[in-house]
């Protein structure tokens, strides 16, 4: 099978760009002398885990524990499960770790903390930071962090594992380098708060691909967690985690009409296919809901991105009459998506890639 | 089942507001004359599309071929297919047909027209006008509607079925009903045109949920293609389409952390959940994506919005601490959502309730 006999809209990953991405991330992660547990939110594929973990990932991320089943089913056992906790779900992380996985759960609450510890399953918790993104965590010197380990360690068949944080609010690039600053000064204290007060901390875990990809050292952090990295997008780019070279995925379309009138021409993917993330458009206006490429080079076709999206159309202004020419009704184009994460989202599976030739279809696991 | 028992997330429909949504636009279509043809785009559901018939819609519209085949396949043999068709998909289309579908096509481009004709497929044709969208279409006075007409007809087993259009940029309530008159008087005087150059022109097709709420006569059209208004969202709210009570779709979510901190809550519904989608937010700014409702009685949390959205997180503003005693964590909310098209596509399925009864589960038809 060839690229250009795909159906359209198809979701295509370049699995050397892949293999790209893995490398550098782990040459990344050896450097700074920390475990890369990649975030699997992202890919949510068992084959692109296996590739991780082929370069030397240990362990996984996930952001479901529908997730987290599907990668033990696929062999994987340290599992990271990167979302609070709630007490409706110990049932179901007492389960997985019944059946084989050396799940971690995390919380930042005390009575989520004596839930678990009211629970009759084996539990590993970390207590989740927050290090600056106003999200989920508590902050580094806040003295409930002590209240939950004292809470977890007083149960019988629960552990702390540590801390974690994630510093998802990571910047434009000139702002990336202070914010992975403060990701692992905030960890790190809150590990030293744990110490102090006489709790052991084996796990310190930070993640984001710009932190992962900005941070000058990681002192006392022992792993990083980052997700996106294995795919970039135009988002990743705008931050300078990835090079627009790097970008692993793209949304394989056909031009289905030509809008003289409007000075547009529509392309089969649309709000679906590409979603409606805008991520990118805080540093980078222009880019609207991806990149107009060449099907087959991937280079880009000057000036011509996705500025509208219905549900199933595409609306790409054409700077230049002669594009109709270039590009008449069926002629295919990829996109460079706004979000991977995003865009990967509303597919089933990736059309995987060797330059033109389709050397696979890896499966994902969607939905909760 | 009772609707506390779901898991979290969740797609919940309200089965008796779906009904009275359906049976309003049943209404409207008949006191307006015309035929309804529903857009399955929306609900993707086979079982929605059989009680919009039970109720006196004939035929329906679909975006995507696999639509097509999933709703043949459930016994509906009418079908409109709305997105402009590409020569690629032609054997596709010809395969419906000769499988029992009763298809109709669409396109705005002499040169597909003439890849129709060169087929040897059977095919019904409709040519898509512009009435202002500035998405598809060709102007009603463009003279290629007549060149796109003849090719059609010159072939021996292709049929001119009419025109079709889309006023998909319905406006603010103040702007639809204008907007809802340019739709109707640009298909009528397309019909003219084909009529006076000796075409006949049986179809004669409008659609959108806004402007078939809005418009004040449809003489001369004989159908309409709502899709959005089986569910209501708040969007069609802001828009005056529908109202709050109307809104048939929501996600169940569960309260998975407290930041007082940052004076947040969060729920387990996110960016996927929920969809990255803000079209409501060009009338009504405050509601992010999507307004934050007691589980059971969907009434609204006053003020309670998902400000920003992650993958799986839903960030939510709180507008008074006391919130937090009444949402703990753990404690279920329903999300009514910004766009309903785009947060149903993250589901396969459909929690169906009566009140706070699960009384089904409704597959949908999803991805290409």
């Amino acid at each position: 099978m060839r690229l250009a006999n795909l159906p359209t809209p198809s979701l295509v990953l370049d699995r050397q760009r892949l293999d790209g991405n893995l490398r550098r991330m782990q040459a990344r992660a050896d450097a700074l002398g920390v475990r890369l547990r990649p975030h699997l939110k992202t890919a949510k594929s068992a084959d692109a885990a296996a590739r991780a973990a082929d370069l030397g990932a240990r362990g996984i991320t996930v952001s479901t524990l529908k997730e987290a089943r599907y990668f033990l089913e696929s062999g994987v056992t340290d599992i990271l499960y990167g979302v609070g906790i709630v007490p409706a779900r110990l049932d179901a992380a007492a389960a997985l770790r019944a059946d084989g996985a050396n799940l971690a759960i995390v919380t930042d609450n005390l009575d989520v903390a004596r839930a678990i510890a009211a629970h009759d399953g084996e539990f590993s918790v970390l207590v989740e930071i927050d290090t600056g993104a106003r999200r989920a965590g508590i902050a580094p010197d806040d003295p409930v962090l002590v209240d939950i380990a004292r809470a977890v360690q007083a149960a019988p068949r629960a552990q702390l594992a540590g801390v974690m944080t994630h510093a998802g609010h990571a910047a434009g690039p000139d702002g990336v380098r202070a914010i992975a600053a403060a990701e692992r000064d905030g960890v790190v204290a809150a590990a030293g708060a744990l110490r102090d007060a006489g709790f052991g901390c084996p796990m310190v875990s930070v993640g984001s691909t710009p932190t992962a990809m900005a941070v000058d050292h990681l002192a006392g952090v022992t792993e990083m967690r980052p997700g996106v990295y294995m795919f970039g997008d135009l988002d990743q780019q705008a931050i300078g985690s990835c090079g627009r070279d790097d970008i692993a995925l793209s949304v394989l379309a056909a031009v289905i009409g030509h809008n003289r009138a409007a000075g547009t021409l529509l392309i089969d993917a649309g709000g679906l296919a590409l979603s409606k993330d805008r991520s990118a458009t805080e540093f980078r206006p222009e880019v609207g809901y991806g990149e107009v490429c060449d099907a087959e080079t991937l280079e880009p076709l000057v000036g011509i991105y996705v500025a509208d999206c219905h549900q199933e159309h595409g609306i790409v202004p054409v700077p230049d009459p002669r594009v109709y020419g270039r590009l008449p009704i069926g002629a295919k184009v990829r996109v460079l998506p706004n979000h991977a994460c995003m865009t990967a989202a509303a597919w089933d599976s990736y059309a995987v890639v060797e330059g033109e030739a389709v050397v696979g279809r890896w499966p994902r696991v969607n939905g909760w």
